[in-house]
Order: structure tokens, then C-alpha cells, then sequence
């Protein structure tokens, strides 16, 4: 066993961490893996027959000493104090210039502290966001490594072998960039799904409560948009889930209770964008939608209590599903805008050196938000790579300006109907107020001058030149 | 100077210590205060003739000991580490029960944390929001102390006596309860003021761009709307603001840069709302819109890049704006609503007694958002001190009822005119969704559950009960 001279070392063998282990042997790597626990590690390794080239050990340190170096050491645990209980448990094992990678999905303010620490003892560290399930850790996920700079070109071709290919073979594995950045895009690509997520859900809701479709007629919609510019993995799966019938002939998602779940990614990414001044609103309204939908005892009590709209929908159908189509394109526009947007913010705030188009490209495959969109990101990086904002490409302004009237309808039919559509609101919000020279926001700053004496800048003056106005002797 | 026996000490004399001292001595108590630098003691004292009761220390401990115990030391400097600086010079020249009171800005989980620790220590600790700038401070801010709960006897008088008062004499001043819960009310306010700002911001910027009025008809409609239910100082300083004029003649308004800024406390609202899980939407968009509001160099750019839609209104003027009334009352009930949902899931985590309708009293007076409504929220809790939301009280109630044909046909012509509304559109989608019995949220959950096997419950099942389904066999 002392002789495996193994590529990479796995730890952690639950469905992500075993799937990839596979993953890395089927594409001919010999990779050593260690549990906590050793039931796990018999389960690999045991069929011998299928893998070969997967080693267990039960003893850490007979595990590190099998693999070659510069080691690369894959963390496939939960994430939080696991992580650097087993991070102080390998230092004493490893030798100068080892890799540790951390492919869970930890907070990336660990993630800079960690590779901070590691590097500083004369190790290298790499955290990288990992998506696509366990189909997708098992036949080709999209990976997203961040960190020691230095540690890339060691890992580079085991991790865009493994990861997903699109288009002319293109991996979805590239450089994300220092400290936690690779975590941060992993965070970030979480908060566009619930954004996604939600405005399918908006798109259904119209269509179901307004249009009076049926579940079959839905399904062929969705069916229908996944064939064009709409075409991604979430419109697929909806179009699925939208025809699955129960044995008693009843569609399951009549069946589903409407109260959202969360595994924290939506929120922490919100939450980064409150704290970096960046304007993430649609993903905000996603994860506040999630939580109104939990309180679902209370809206059923709510429902008795208000008196919705009166309109009843008698428009063109066809027209409507087109301008559904268009909102929902237009949303999204502004959605992975935004997205991007906090990208550029953090790049600015921690020093980060980010590829914005290989970030298009690594969602592009493997991952849940993967889609056709995400090329016309690529595009729009490989147009123009400093573009302030992804709405200003040309593919982007031309689509939003064909969209809009579409989008502007569905949206009025939609409020004069009483559904509920905060993120399709939200963006064109943001939409028009992106495209207005000229917000309100002089009276507001006139407002905090009023009562705080926070001063204001003057469209006559200087930027960074602060006036104070003696407000209250012009009173009446 | 030893035997003074001052009723309450006060350290930190910028604006809002010095008009607190000032407010304290007019109200007949004796202040010894102390500040880091003596030329602010000299400031306030040396008018001995006026101000006889305000007597100045510059050394820590004789300050200290000119004070009645048990004493009460209020710090009045900048929210952070000065904070705890103070406590520990403090601690050795204190008795035990004596209270040290910080009515800066902190944020609540500082407050929870000195709470505790002074507590371990046998002192007592009160963290007080203070609202109200500087004349709120000088002539009666709202006060809103939490902290060591046997402490309020002792400061209540005091505090009850310097605060603003409403209605028959009532003080804007109770207690809020444990921990860090006054700074968190108060941090609350500075949201729910965010969110108040930016849609009197929304409703300017539809009657100057959509109705085309002139700063002077829309001073008119402030001043009448401010004679009604939307009586506020904030609709109050609106009117005053859209007719200051400058010496050339033109408005200031018109020649203020449209770029707001912020102070952080709407940030950590809507941040802690997220980490709570409360649907905050409202306080959210609005904090976003600032940040949008600050991008003034893309805006512009965008600006000519972008059409807005062709339509020009050509309704009634006078239906629009009692339309446009209604619409901020209703998003305004809207806000408070989420605002208190968010004080509720607070009280809940933190294990907090709070007092609601005291709350809002405190709020009815002195502080930015002061206003009319403030009192229905107050009658509201009078009615069901309970109750799971406001929109649910009968009042609330029947105002959404009636408000809502206006609120949604201001907000369709908002958006077929191209003008971004976030506050309006996010707190009517919040609210057609609360009274809505059924969520799209049934289909998200079948989307986690098909490429995450993250499970779902039924509508047929029991709550808690979760479910998986292999969605992929009926794929076709």
C-alpha cells in the first residue's frame, strides 16, 4: 500500500465526496481516500473489481504519506470547524508546498483566512465551489477554485479533467482568482439559482392563476422554451416536474405543500451584497419570497381576510406566454447583471483578479444554473472584458429594448390580477432606474440634510463637494 | 465641587451629548458631564448663569464620584470600540448596581454582549436608542432603552421627562426589554425610515416625471397630504423642501446631486432580517435604490443607451395623485408591517419580552419617523397585543382593502411610464402574496427536490413530514 503514489488524496465519503473520487479514477487518476469513519471507506474501495485505482486508509497519516508530491489534498466534509479540525490534523503530516483544497461549501471569508494562515506556514490552499449535485460530482461538475495562485497549475488538469465540458470541449473549470474568490462565485452562483428559481415560479403563477392553464398545457410551454434562447437545466426540469403524475393519476406538483426551503447560500449572498453597496435586488426578493412562503399557516388566514382584484384576464394568450417569455429573459438579464455587479464589487473590496468571462463559461455546464444565457455572458467578456455593466453589451441592450414592452405588460397584468411577482417588479425597477439619468434622489438627500445635516453634492458643483442647506427659515 | 451629587453623568459632548445635558439640566436634574478633551466641558459650563446645574470634570474618577448612586453614566460617544473603552475605565470606579447607559449607535449585538458582561460584573447596563438629530435631543427625542431590566426604575423618570411627548403628555420613552432590543428598535426605525424616504422619493418621481408637475403644485400636494392621514415630519419636511428657493430663484431641490447616502443602519436591517428569516422587502429595495442612487456616472451613460417606453399619460391628474396617496399608504403599511414581523422573529431568537404598541408610541414623537400613523399601530396592538401581523388588525385591514385599486393602477402606469418604483411594486407583490393561500413555492421545492433531493412536504400530509420523488423515470 506504501507505493500507490497516488495523485490526490480524497477526505470525506459522503454522496459529493465519493462521486468525485469516481469521478477522478474514471478519468484515470489514482486517488487515496480516507473517512472519519471506516464504513465508508469499505463501500469505495471494497468492489475491487471497478476500482482499481481508489485506495482507502483508515490511518490519516498513512493516507497522506500515499499520496505524491507536492500533495494535493481534497476536503470533501462539512463545512464550518470540520474543516480546520482536519486542516490542524494534516499540517503536522504534510510537507512544505502541499496543496489542501477545500471543495465544500464554505463562507469565503474562511476560505481567505484559511489560505492566509496555510500560505504564511509555507502551504498552499485552494477553495473551490463545487456544483452540480451528485450527477454532477460523479460525471462532470462545474469547479471553481480560488486561492494560492500558485497552486493552480498542479491542480489544473485533474480538475478540468473531472469537471464538465461544453461547447468545442471547453471545461467548466478555470482560475477564479485569490483568498475565498472561488467560494465567493460558488456563493454567488447559489443566489442566482434562487433568483432563477423564483422567476420561474412567477412564470408559472401567471400562467396558472391569470392564463388558467393546466399542468399539461404548462409543460408544454416550458417544454417549448427550453428549445430556444431560454434553453437551461432549471426550464428542463420544470417542464418534468410539470407532467409527473402520481399512480393515482393526479400531477404531484398539485400536490406539493408551497413553503420554501433554504440552505443559507441565498441569504449569505444577499447579505454580501448589503454589506458591499452593491444592488442585488432580484436575489434579495427570491430569498424574502422563500421566507413569506414558509408562513404559510398565516397567509391561509390572510386569504379570508382580503379581497383581491376584481379584473379577470381576457386578453391573447399567445400574446401573453410571449410576453411571459420575454419577461422572464429580461429578468434574468438583470438578474446575472446584478450578479456580476457584486462580482466587480468584491473584486474591488478584497483585491481580486477575476476572469468574468471563464466565470460565464464555468456556469455554463455542470452546475444547476447552467444554460445557453451564459454563453452571451461569455460574449460579452470576450467583447469587452472592463464592461461597467453586463446591460450595456450590445447583445444585452439590444434584447432588453425588444423585451421591455413584453415585460412591461406582464408585469401591469400580473398586478391588476393580484399575483404576486417581486421579482419580475424588482428587476424593472431596477431597469428603469438604471437607465434614468436623473433618480429622486436629490430629494432624499435634501431630506437627510433637513434632519441630520448629512449635507449634499450640487449638479453645478464638484463631485466630493459637500454643501449644508439652513433648511427651516424658509418655512411657512 | 465633591458633594454636587449630580442625578446622572454624561460622557461624549458632541451634538447629541451636550443638547442631552441640556435637556436633562432644563428638566431640572443635576448633570456632572465629562468628555476626552476639555475644551467641549469649558464649552458647556462656562455659561454658568444659564446653565447652573451642568457641572464639568475632566478627570474620569472625580467625575464618577460627583455622581448619586446608585449612578447613572450615559455615554454619548461614537458606536465601537470607544464604547468599550469607556467600560473599562469605568468598571474600577464604579459600586455595584450602579448603571452605565450607551445611548450612541451601537449595533444590538454589542449591546447584548456589555449587557451580560457588565451583568456578570454586578453593574447594571442600559443600550437606549435616541432618535431625533439635535433638536430631538435639546427639546425631547423618542428614547428607546433595553438592557438590564431591573435597571429601568431607576432611569425611567429621567428618561421619561427629556423625551418628546404625544397625545396627553404621554412620553415617547418606555421600556423596550432585554439585551440588546433598544438598539435593536432603534436600528429597526433607522430601516423603517429608509423605506418611508424612498417612497415619498417614488411618489415625487412619478408627479414630476409622469404628471409633470412643477416643485411648487408638488409642494401644494405635500402640504395638503400632510393636513391628513399622512401626517409626518418626513411628508412635512418634503413640502418644505420642494419650495426652498435659492437667491438666483431656482429651486434647490433641482440643483441638489442625485446620489444618496447612508450610514449603515438600513444595511443592518435589512441584513439581520435575511439572517432571521423575517420577508423584510420593502427596507431591502429601498437600500438597494441608494445604492443604484450612488452609480450616477453608469446611470448617465445607460440613460443614452436605453429606451423608455413611448406611452404619455393622458389620464386624470386628480384620480392619479389621490391614486399615488393611496399607494404610500398602503406600501407605508406595508413596511411597518414587515418592520414589526422582523421585531417579532427578534424577540422570538433573542428571547426578548417586547412591548409593541409601546414601541410605536415611542416612535409616535420626536424621532424621523414620527407621524399619525404611528398611532394606529399603537391602537392596533391596543385591540391584539398578539397579533401575528398588522395588515391582519381590522383598521389595516380595511384601509389595504380600499387602497388597493389605487395602489395597483398607480403602479401599472409607473411602470408603463418607465418609472422605477421598487417600494411600491415590492411591498404590493409582498402583499399579494401574504394573501395569497397558495405560492408558486410548490413547484421551487419540486425543483430542489429533482436536482438536489432536498424533499418536500405534502398538501395532503402531515407538517414535518418530508418526501422524495425520483422524477427522473417519467422523463421523455
Amino acid at each position: 500500500m506504501k507505493n500507490i503514489n497516488a495523485d490526490i488524496g480524497l477526505i470525506g465519503l459522503g454522496v459529493m465526496g465519493s462521486s468525485l473520487a469516481l469521478n477522478m479514477e474514471s478519468n484515470g487518476y489514482t486517488v487515496a481516500v480516507h473517512n472519519r469513519t471506516a464504513p465508508q471507506i469499505d463501500n469505495i474501495v471494497n468492489n475491487r473489481s471497478k476500482h482499481k485505482k481508489i485506495f482507502g486508509f483508515e490511518n490519516l497519516e498513512k493516507f497522506v504519506n500515499s499520496i505524491k508530491t507536492p500533495r494535493k489534498i481534497m476536503l470533501m466534509v462539512v463545512a464550518g470547524t470540520v474543516v480546520d479540525d482536519y486542516i490542524q490534523k494534516l499540517i503536522p503530516l504534510l510537507d512544505q508546498g502541499d496543496i489542501i483544497i477545500d471543495g465544500g461549501n464554505s463562507h469565503f471569508p474562511d476560505t481567505s483566512r484559511r489560505t492566509e494562515e496555510l500560505e504564511s506556514k509555507g502551504f498552499q490552499f485552494i477553495g473551490a465551489g463545487v456544483s452540480g449535485g451528485e450527477e454532477g460530482a460523479l460525471k462532470g461538475p462545474s469547479i471553481m477554485p480560488g486561492g494560492s495562485v500558485s497552486a493552480w497549475p498542479e491542480v489544473k488538469e485533474i480538475f478540468q479533467n473531472i469537471s464538465a465540458k461544453v461547447g468545442d470541449n471547453e471545461p467548466c473549470c478555470d482560475w477564479i482568482g485569490e483568498g475565498g474568490s472561488g467560494h465567493f462565485v460558488k456563493m454567488v452562483h447559489n443566489g442566482i439559482e434562487y433568483g432563477d428559481m423564483q422567476l420561474i415560479c412567477e412564470a408559472y403563477q401567471i400562467m396558472k392563476d391569470v392564463l388558467e392553464m393546466s399542468n399539461e398545457e404548462m409543460h408544454e410551454v416550458f417544454k417549448e422554451w427550453n428549445k430556444g434562447e431560454l434553453n437551461s437545466y432549471l426550464i428542463e426540469i420544470t417542464a418534468d416536474i410539470l407532467k409527473f403524475k402520481e399512480k393515482d393519476g393526479s400531477y404531484l406538483i398539485d400536490n406539493i405543500l408551497d413553503t420554501a426551503g433554504e440552505k443559507g447560500t441565498g441569504k449569505w449572498t444577499a447579505a454580501v451584497a448589503l454589506e458591499l453597496g452593491a444592488p442585488l435586488t432580484l436575489i434579495g426578493e427570491a430569498v424574502f419570497a422563500r421566507y413569506l412562503s414558509s408562513r404559510k399557516d398565516e397567509r391561509v388566514e390572510a386569504s379570508t381576510m382580503f379581497d383581491g382584484p376584481s379584473i379577470k384576464f381576457d386578453g391573447d394568450k399567445e400574446q401573453i406566454l410571449n410576453d411571459i417569455h420575454d419577461a422572464l429573459y429580461a429578468s434574468k438579464m438583470v438578474s446575472y447583471a446584478q450578479g456580476y455587479t457584486l462580482l466587480s464589487r468584491a473584486a474591488k473590496e478584497f483585491d481580486w483578479n477575476l476572469n468574468y468571462g471563464a466565470i460565464a463559461l464555468m456556469w455554463r455546464g455542470g452546475c444547476i444554473i447552467r444554460s445557453v444565457f451564459l454563453s452571451k455572458i461569455k460574449d460579452a467578456y470576450n467583447r469587452n472584458s472592463d464592461i461597467k455593466n453586463l446591460l450595456l453589451d450590445p447583445f444585452f441592450k439590444d434584447k432588453i429594448n425588444k423585451s421591455q414592452d413584453g415585460w412591461r405588460r406582464v408585469v401591469s397584468i400580473a398586478i391588476s390580477n393580484g399575483v404576486a411577482i417581486p421579482a419580475m417588479t424588482s428587476s424593472l425597477s431596477y431597469f428603469d432606474g438604471y437607465r434614468n439619468a436623473r433618480l429622486p434622489a436629490n430629494l432624499l438627500q435634501a431630506q437627510r440634510d433637513y434632519f441630520g445635516a448629512h449635507t449634499f453634492e450640487r449638479v453645478d458643483g464638484k463631485r466630493g463637494e459637500f454643501f449644508h442647506n439652513d433648511w427651516i427659515q424658509d418655512k411657512d
